[in-house]
């Protein structure tokens, strides 16, 4: 990509520091500049060696980005819309890595200057770890990356490139679609996941079998990006978990009144789409 | 173990098969028979090498066994007390492999003869493979094995020194507190599990991240093995499912309201509960 030479990763945990090290692994002519908020990060960041360069002010770190991405919770994603305006080049493209595209897409739409472009991205590659030190260069190699669709041409093209090239399957996808798929295979899962670990009485914990290993495991998920996802896709996320719940409640009477053949179909029809479940990644 | 000569198992699938070879392997002078109903599943075991006798003959498979193991679903087992009475020698012990543990005791000290003894016994090892086709005799070593206090004591540690030998760590619990712990730590697991997998919308299977594929990994378990399951702890499975829905209602009321602070303080606190899940085998 000739026309990218300095992309800006307004975020840089797992997902943000991870993205630099493919960057520039991938494509070693571009330069990539961290932007942190706090002098501990600052620190932190600097000893990492994950970025060209560390940068503590916002307009340094967002002037003259050809791409600058926001690799952050979905709130602070709309709070950086605002925050970036007066320092985007014309032409600069924004992407962003947020686990909803809905809301995100209209307040980009709504905020960024029109001699701009947003292009909204979800890689699939789990949130469960958080902080730079874990940052790997091959955590998008294999991924899924859902891109968003409502961008012109041209640049969807370019970012579309971009993910290619460290490894990722691209879909496109619209924004409204994307909410109502991702709230039924991850949004809900991560709810009754944290559901679970909330329910299960303390003194229960040391018998954890295999089977409640592999339901709590993703509810260590970090509070602050599962907070902002679950509120930016309420509307699907309530009426998913009033489905789900609406199945358990079915399974729950047919227990009650111990309809064996019943029950017997119903998981048989259940164990036959299981075998279904593709694999994203 | 000088007194058992021979040991009779009474379904052989992945468990009872498992345990089959496990104990050919650990006591060579152990006779294990393997009692199947018919004609194919005779031809099918007596290929497969796992016992060292396959028996049609339900009286000459117990016939002077010293162990019985009855390794079927709960209502199989159930049925199965009252099958083997004619043909039980004094002094025998009966033993299960059945995931819950009241109702099975409850019927078993109704209808095994005085002079025999039984003792209650489940092994944490999973039950979501299924046939005698995948056993092995590692399935127990390192395995959690709990064993039902309610039989003799003498009796009771002859069953604990089998399962020590084969590798588990035994950890003796009375029937009512088995059934209510496995009813939060697995049953009500396997419920969600299923209840999620049967939720999802076909279409959406081919987006299943990863998160999803670990919440519904488990609804592929035998239909038969959990529809018995479920019923045979239903005061348990129903009071925590309600429990469990509970608080997915309070998620979806705190979602709804958008009461960020609340949402994150939940999480955050179930975060850290996580890490104290421990790991039974």
């Amino acid at each position: 990509m000739k026309s990218i030479n300095k992309i800006a990763i307004l975020g840089v945990g797992f997902m943000g520091g991870s993205l630099a090290l493919a960057i520039k692994r991938n494509f070693p002519g571009i330069s990539v500049t961290g932007y942190v908020r706090s002098n501990s990060a600052y620190k932190r960041l600097s000893k990492l060696n994950i970025v060209n360069k560390v940068e503590k002010d916002l307009g340094k770190a967002v002037c003259g980005s050809d791409i600058v991405v926001l690799a952050a919770p979905i709130y602070s994603i709309i709070d950086y819309f605002k925050k970036i305006v007066p320092f985007l080049k014309q032409g600069a493209i924004v992407i962003d890595l947020g686990s909803t595209k809905e809301l995100i897409e209209r307040k980009a739409f709504k905020y960024l200057p029109k001699n701009t472009h947003f292009v909204g991205c979800h890689p699939l590659c789990g949130s469960d770890k958080s902080g730079a030190q874990f940052s790997t260069p091959s955590l998008y190699r294999g991924a899924i990356c859902l891109v968003s669709t409502s961008g012109d041409k041209k640049n969807l093209q370019k970012v579309e490139f971009l993910w290619k090239k460290l490894g990722c399957k691209v879909i496109l996808v619209n924004a409204k679609t994307h909410d109502k798929i991702l709230s039924s295979v991850s949004h809900l899962v991560h709810l009754i996941s944290f559901s679970l670990t909330g329910f299960v009485p303390k003194a229960y914990l040391k018998f954890a079998a295999a089977s409640f290993r592999d339901l709590t495991r993703v509810s260590n998920s970090p509070a602050a990006v599962w907070t902002d996802i679950l509120i930016s896709n309420k509307n699907n996320v309530i009426r998913d978990s009033e489905k789900f719940i609406k199945i358990l409640e079915k399974f729950k009477e047919l227990i009650k009144k111990e309809k064996k053949e019943e029950i017997f179909k119903l998981i048989t029809s259940i164990n036959r789409k299981q075998k279904q479940i593709g694999i994203l990644h």
